[in-house]
């Protein structure tokens, strides 16, 4: 199989990772979601110095804006707009990191539909200039999150194009599966240190 | 002086962006804002694979949205807020790179007030972990643009606590003068090549 980071090395997920998988379950599902596993992780990471990465306003187009008398502007009539970057970045290491987070309900594959093109070629040029770029997948209906390294992503991606999904399989033989923890939530920086450095 | 990047090398503008001053002249103010001009120069630098550089989304608060039916979700209430970093970021030549871009009336400095602590802090902790970052300072009454490196910027922000603003002398001395241009409007990536690379 041609699964291979940009360096060349292939990774497979170590087995003590593997063998951990469900100890996850001991801090059970407290209802958060992915989104906001990670702003609680980054701000963590903040704080601690470990790394500057920060979630990305939501893209937003503003039609049109009143401006009371004495109070703050509002915003009257705006539209979401779609994104052509992923929603996180920022620094590690001297690094440029780049990911996308994704939930899915879906239990044996990741729909690409998740991803749209501008995101899917971003992640491409990011890694094209020596960028760190990869998914955060989370399956929820099992509560499994795994970070997916973006070459894999890119070849399900540009180069299957007759597969609308990426099986569940392959993400958990290719991907690293994040433990849940308390602080922090989800420690993604001790698999890039194992993935990437 | 202590002006001095974080590699301890000192950096003066070379004479002859100084003596090419003015020579933006002869494409006249097109009345295109700052923001314009940066994000017309990062799009030329993407589609022709320079760099990956882009602006974050304004952050925006919403508070209620509609629903209608057969047609896009439309914000009714919503509220700007404040950033906690800088408006642009991404990757070039493998380096993190991170800034932001102000426009001032004033003619003689550059008010302090325009960064916020958040943004300051944030430009700081980006240099610890080993990113480059600076101003793109915009003095508009005399359509002048300087890169600024984020060190010389923290030293007014930081230790300089009765200063106000920063002198547009020291700008001019310890910054870069960008010359502008057809394509691209601002190319600041030449700015980087000499200064951090």
């Amino acid at each position: 199989m041609a699964f291979r980071y940009p360096s060349g090395k292939k990774y497979t997920a170590p087995r003590s990772l593997h063998n951990n998988r469900f100890t996850h379950k001991k801090f059970g599902n407290r209802g958060m979601s992915l989104e906001e596993d990670l702003n609680e992780t980054n701000e963590y990471y903040r704080s601690t110095g470990r790394c500057v990465i920060h979630k990305k306003p939501t893209p937003i187009q503003v039609v049109h804006v009143d401006y009371p008398k004495r109070s703050a502007a509002k915003i009257t009539e705006a539209y979401f707009k779609q994104a052509s970057t992923t929603d996180y970045n920022g620094i590690y290491r001297g690094r440029y990191v780049d990911f996308e987070a994704k939930e899915t309900r879906n239990k044996t594959s990741f729909p690409l539909q998740n991803i749209h093109p501008h995101q899917a070629e971003h992640m491409r040029d990011v890694v094209k200039h020596g960028g760190i770029s990869f998914l955060i997948i989370r399956f929820s209906a099992v509560n499994e999150t795994y970070l997916y390294d973006a070459s894999y992503f890119h070849w399900w991606y540009f180069e299957q194009h007759k597969r609308k999904s990426i099986p569940k399989s392959d993400i958990e033989t290719y991907g690293s599966f994040l433990m849940e923890g308390y602080t922090p939530r989800l420690d993604y920086l001790a698999t890039i240190d194992k993935i990437y450095f």
